[in-house]
């Protein structure tokens, strides 16, 4: 039904944003992408064969759901598992050739076990903390392994890897310092490719390429500082639809919990978006657009709804019941939605909801 | 895959609360139910069934997508739109048997002509505004409305509505204000049915339950102020698994942008669950919970993972890995946790991601 916001990908974008990540980086660095929570949103079964065309090999997911759709939309990838590996759920990652990141002794111990019993090497990554403290082999036990190198003994090591944990900022001390504790234990693993760098990393020394690089939210059109908009397009834009313009005089107030109340006479229209299609309802205070003039959301957005004043639009160039307002286009990126919602562009892509019409651009 | 997060839909607690909200008002007023934006989440295809078993007879969705995925499942229901009439989907309307929700003078006199095309008197509800602001009736159009009742000529209406702008605020003097601008019309639609109560409404002055009520977010377990606490019982209930557990010392700092530095040495466990989940980035600073202790989240919610602290846990009785932990449930509902995220139940539960395995109890 043609009565719902619209939702549009644009492929050829996004493999452009592939290309120009991949051009940053020496041609001896591999590019590969995160596509974790279905491809950030913007859908798996079309973002994956759009950046294997482009000419990426090797993907990044979270969940072993993932890794499985991913492996069905491309049969020859190489697809990683960040979230690691899970003893009982072994056979999976064989039988979808899945190449779990190890993120403990404990993970590698299983994985180990579960090689020697195969009797074959199997592939892995290991994924040594250098300062996020999320997931990854914590320094103490990187010093084990390093002094122990038989703990990894049947594993086909095909790559290590670290995360920073603040490369949007660039001055930040602790991104040098990361890089160093990554780079101590590199002589303990000669010959094996090395990996740091998400988006923003990329932007950072060309030292911390390294051998494979793995970029996110650039490739779906997310910048998170200055640099990063330079080199990349928009792939998201998102349409909702004019449902009622009415009236509102001076002194009204509107939408839940009355707060926002109109200093004078003028039209509202009521738009068929809401939180439960991922705009936040922290978004309270945002804009849309119409024809480039913008549209300030008044009163709090709704499940379904949200209102938005038409005092900037002339009254001759008033839009139509079942036009279509931008939410994210030409006059507002997902980086300006984050900012007017309070979040990052990674939060507004990852929520984007169900009811709209997806459509991709080739 | 059975390593993601597990929610669990209670229908027969959800079937307890749609009995609890329709004792509450006169044997005579019709309890409806709201399911928009699938169910508030929760899914449409279990909750209709199981609110229908219940005795619901009338659901208000806010699309028409929605409304042909309540037909499928209900056939013998009666199934309203709040978002009013499309014209160019009139036959969607006739061939489902839907009932259009008409919120303005410009669809009543669109759906007034497609009756007369059909030649047959077509089901309507109109909702007045009185005081949201949003979709509905403005009260110079109610009046010109009642002043010729041939502008309906040719609808069947049977219903009409409005909605509260602050029921939850039991003492907000607009919810007796927007009562009575509600029934200045009622004149002009005597034999015309009426309804005005949200699920909060339902818990103010029973004057206000008048023919229909329409809870939505009681239903599914939010309670919006302490009276709706003693009537309803939660319905959803989310655990997340633990993907590690790793030691910390004391200065550390965790996560993106080093938001959380450690007081001492510490261990936390690693969690796989985050905003592409639909746990709000804002829930910064919140907890999870692991057999009744309170695991505060240390540093920001990512996309897939997020990090609690177990300091609260005795040595002797920490979580194994793939434990799994409580993000709603006993010790904390989906109002404690709109709370800690700045926001209210209904962001919650839409929000609510497709990552984790679903289980509905009947």
């Amino acid at each position: 039904m043609a009565i719902s916001g619209e939702l549009i990908i644009n492929l050829a974008a996004l493999a452009r944003n592939y290309n120009s990540l991949d051009a940053m980086s020496a041609s001896s660095c591999e590019t590969a992408a995160a596509v974790k929570a279905n491809a950030y949103g913007l859908g798996v079964c079309e973002v994956v064969p759009a950046l294997f065309r482009a000419g990426a090999r090797t993907f990044f997911v979270a969940t072993l759901d993932e890794a499985i759709a991913v492996r069905n939309v491309a049969p020859l990838a190489n697809v990683c598992v960040f979230n690691g590996f899970v003893n009982r759920a072994r056979d999976v990652y064989i039988e979808y050739n899945l190449i779990p990141v190890l993120n403990s002794l404990f993970e590698i111990e299983l994985y180990r076990n579960f090689a020697v019993e195969t009797g074959t090497p199997l592939p892995a990554i290991i994924h040594f903390d250098t300062g996020m403290n999320r997931l990854g082999v914590v320094s103490d036990d990187a010093k084990l392994l390093c002094e122990d190198m038989s703990l990894m003994d049947g594993i086909d090591l095909q790559l290590i890897i670290s995360h920073f944990s603040s490369s949007e900022e660039m001055q930040n001390p602790l991104n040098s310092i990361q890089y160093e504790r990554f780079k101590y234990i590199f002589p303990s693993f000669t010959g094996v490719k090395k990996s740091l760098c998400n988006s923003a990393g990329l932007f950072l020394s060309q030292d911390y390429h390294l051998d494979v690089v793995r970029p996110g939210i650039a490739l779906y059109g997310g910048c998170v500082n200055s640099e990063m908009q330079s080199v990349i397009s928009p792939v998201v834009s998102l349409n909702a639809p004019i449902l009622q313009i009415h009236s509102v005089k001076k002194g009204e107030t509107v939408g839940y919990n009355e707060t926002h109340t109109f200093s004078s006479d003028g039209h509202v229209a009521v738009i068929s978006v809401g939180y439960a299609d991922g705009l936040l309802r922290s978004m309270f205070g945002g804009s849309l657009y119409w024809q480039g003039y913008e549209l300030p959301i008044c009163g709090r957005v709704s499940m379904d709804l949200l209102v938005c004043d038409l005092s900037n639009v002339p009254q001759g160039k008033y839009p139509d019941i079942g036009g279509m307002v931008e939410v994210i286009g030409e006059n507002q990126s997902i980086n300006d939605l984050a900012v007017s919602s309070g979040t990052i562009p990674y939060e507004i892509i990852t929520s984007l909801g169900s009811r709209y019409n997806r459509s991709y651009i080739k």
